[in-house]
C-alpha cells in the first residue's frame, strides 16, 4: 500500500489566524494564486449551472452564500467578491438586472479561529450582508435549505480528528514514531483513508441540507492522481524528522511524538469521486485541474516553512507546548534547505482539483 | 429645561467585552436581573403577539432571531434561550408540535466586541445554529424580511456618536468641562436629544427593512418619566467631577476632558413614544415596567463602580489612554462611597420598559 501514501505539500494546509507573523493572512500567497485561478471557473460555473430563475421562484432573496474554512482572510473575501461578481454579471445577461438579489455571506471556521480579526478586516465597500458562523463545517452549521452557494478552498485536507487507532498503543494501526499517514504502514494509511471518507459523508450529508436544490458548491481540494508513488522528501517527512531527532536529544518526549499525528489527508481523484457518488445527494458538474501560477515556480525555503507553519504550527504548539515551537521550525528550515528535491515544482505530486457539485433535486 | 436631564445609572451601560475583570460578562448582575424578569413578559408576548400560523406559511423555517448589542454573554444566551422555549410552547399548545422550526440566531454588537470570547462560550447544548454580526445597529445589519424577531436589552442608551455640537468649541452647544448632557445647558440637552431621536429613527427603519410583517421586536429600555428632575448626585456625574480634579492636578489635559463626553442618552418615555409614532413602521403592543429584584436591592459601591467601568471603561480608556484609567475609577470609587445618596434605590428615578413593538403589514 506505500503507493496510497500522500504527499503533503505546504500549500495543502488548513489555515490558523492569530496575530502573529506566522498566521495565515500573512502567509497565504499560494492560496491566493488558487484564488485568483479560480475566479474564471467561478464565472463559468455560474453561468452555466446555476439556474438563477428557479432559484428565484424558490427563495433566491436573500442569496445566501458560505465559504466554510474561511481562516481570517484576505483571500475569503476575493473569493466571496467573485462570487457575487459572477451572480451580478449573470441576473444582468438574463435581463434580470432589477432582480439582484441581497447578499448574506456566512464565514464560517472552527470555534478557535479569530473571527475578532476576520471582522475587523471586512472589506468596507462590501455590498453583502457579513457574519460570521463558528463550527465544525463536518457537523450541521446551517438551517435546512438556508443556503444558495457554498465555497471552501482548500479546507478539506483537514480531517474532523486524528483517527483514533494511530495514536492507540495496542491497535496494529498504532503509528509509532511518525506523525502522518504518507510513509507509515498499511493499516495506518487504511486509518487515515477510512476517517477521510466518514469525514466526507458527514460533510456532503450537512451541506445537503443545508443547501436548497439545485444550490452549487464550489470547492477547492488538493488531491494525487491515482496510484502515485511518493518520495520520502517532503516537509512534512522532515517535520516528523525533527521531532524525532528533538526526542532524542531530551528536548521533548517520544511519547509525545508518538501521539503526535497530523489530522490531514489528501484523497486520490477516485477516493474523491467515490465518496461524492456513494453520498448520493449531488452531481459532480464540474472537476477540473487548477494550474496556477504559483504551482510552477519554486517557493523561497523561508516562505514554504513559513507557510507550513500557519498551517499547522498550532497543532504543533498545542501538543507540544509553545517553548518549542521556534526551534522545531528552524530545524525544518535547515533540513529544507539541505533539500534540492522538496521545493522543485518538477517534484510535486498534487493537483488542485475545481469541484463544482450541485445539489439534486430531492 | 433643567428637567429634561436625565439620570446615567449603571445599569443603562451598554456593553463591553475583553477578557479583564472589568468586562460585561463579570458585572452584568444587574441585566442578568432584567432578563429574568422579562422571561414571563416575552413568553406573554409571544402567546399573544406572534402570529405563528401566519407566519408559518410565509417564512417561518427557520425562524431568525437577532440579539443586538449582544456584548460577550451570558445574559444574551439566555434570553434568546427564554424566546425559543416561547416559540416552542406557543407551537405546542396550537397543536403544531411537528411544526416547530429551526432556530438560526444572530448575536449583534460592535465590530470592536469580542466576538471570539463570545462564540467560544455558546452554550453546548442550545438548540439553534449561533452565527455572529458585527455591525451598528444604526445601520442595516440583515437581508430585506429576514428576521421573525428581535431582541435589544439595555443597549439603546448608547447613541451612535457623541453630537457634533456638544464637542465644537464655536457651537453654543460646546459642553465644557461636562462629560454628558445630565446637568449641562439647554443646548446641550437639545442637541443629545436630537441625536437620539434621529439614531432611533435610523434603528426603526432598518429594522423596519429586515423584520417580516407580523415579525416582533422586545426591548428593554431604561426611561425616565416625563419631566423627573434630578439630583447631581449621580455616578456619571461624579465622573466628571474625578476627571477634572485630574485635569485641574495636572494628571489629564483639561482640553480632553472638554472634547469628553458619553454617547449615552436615557429618553423619556414620550420621546420614546414619540419615535415610534413618528417611524410609523411599528405598532406598540406593549410598553410595561419592568420591576426586577436587583432594582430594590442596594449595591456595593465596588459592584457599582465596576459595573459602571464594565460599560463605559472602554470609553474613557480610549480617550484618556490606559495609563489613567485605574486612577479615574480608584477616585470615583471613593466618591461613590462618601455618598449616601447615589446608591439608595429609592432615588432611582429611571424605570426599564418592557417593550414589544409589532412588524405593521405594508
Amino acid at each position: 500500500m506505500e503507493d496510497k501514501k500522500a504527499n503533503i505539500l505546504p500549500e495543502s494546509c488548513p489555515m490558523i489566524g492569530g496575530n502573529d507573523s506566522y498566521n495565515y493572512a500573512h502567509n497565504s500567497r499560494y492560496q491566493k494564486g488558487a484564488v485568483d485561478a479560480v475566479k474564471e471557473m467561478i464565472n463559468e460555473a455560474i453561468a452555466e449551472k446555476l439556474d438563477i430563475e428557479n432559484l428565484t421562484l424558490a427563495s433566491l432573496n436573500p442569496f445566501r452564500i458560505a465559504d466554510l474554512g474561511c481562516s481570517v482572510g484576505p483571500n475569503t473575501f476575493i473569493a466571496v467578491q467573485y462570487i457575487i461578481e459572477a451572480i451580478e454579471l449573470k441576473c444582468q445577461a438574463q435581463g434580470l438586472n432589477s432582480c439582484i438579489p441581497e447578499f448574506q455571506v456566512f464565514f464560517n471556521d472552527l470555534v478557535t479561529n479569530d473571527f475578532n480579526k476576520l471582522f475587523a478586516s471586512l472589506p468596507a465597500d462590501r455590498r453583502y450582508f457579513a457574519v460570521g458562523m463558528p463550527g465544525s463545517f463536518y457537523g450541521r452549521l446551517f438551517p435546512k435549505a438556508s443556503l444558495h452557494f457554498v465555497h471552501s478552498s482548500y479546507a478539506l485536507p483537514r480531517l474532523s480528528k486524528v483517527p483514533e487507532e494511530v495514536v492507540d498503543i495496542n491497535s496494529p494501526a498504532w503509528n509509532k514514531e511518525k506523525i502522518h499517514y504518507r510513509t507509515a504502514t498499511k493499516e495506518v494509511v487504511e486509518a487515515y483513508s477510512a476517517q477521510y471518507a466518514k469525514d466526507m459523508e458527514s460533510f456532503l450529508s450537512a451541506r445537503a441540507q443545508e443547501l436548497v436544490c439545485g444550490g452549487l458548491m464550489a470547492l477547492v481540494i488538493a488531491t494525487i492522481p491515482n496510484g502515485t508513488l511518493y518520495s520520502k522528501d517532503t516537509m512534512v517527512e522532515l517535520l516528523g524528522y525533527c521531532l524525532r531527532e528533538m526526542a532524542n536529544m531530551g528536548l521533548i518526549s517520544e511519547a509525545k511524538v508518538d501521539s503526535f499525528n497530523l489530522p490531514l489527508y489528501i484523497p486520490s481523484h477516485k477516493e474523491l469521486e467515490t465518496v461524492v457518488e456513494r453520498n448520493g445527494y449531488f452531481s459532480i458538474e464540474r472537476m477540473n485541474p487548477l494550474n496556477h501560477q504559483m504551482k510552477q515556480t519554486t517557493p523561497s525555503v523561508q516562505m514554504s516553512v513559513l507557510h507550513l507553519r500557519a498551517g499547522i504550527g498550532g497543532l504543533v504548539k498545542e501538543h507540544f507546548g509553545s517553548e518549542i515551537i521556534d526551534e522545531v521550525f528552524d530545524r525544518l528550515t535547515k533540513k529544507v534547505a539541505e533539500s534540492s528535491f522538496i521545493l522543485n515544482p518538477e517534484n510535486r505530486k498534487e493537483i488542485d482539483l475545481f469541484i463544482i457539485l450541485k445539489r439534486k433535486s430531492n
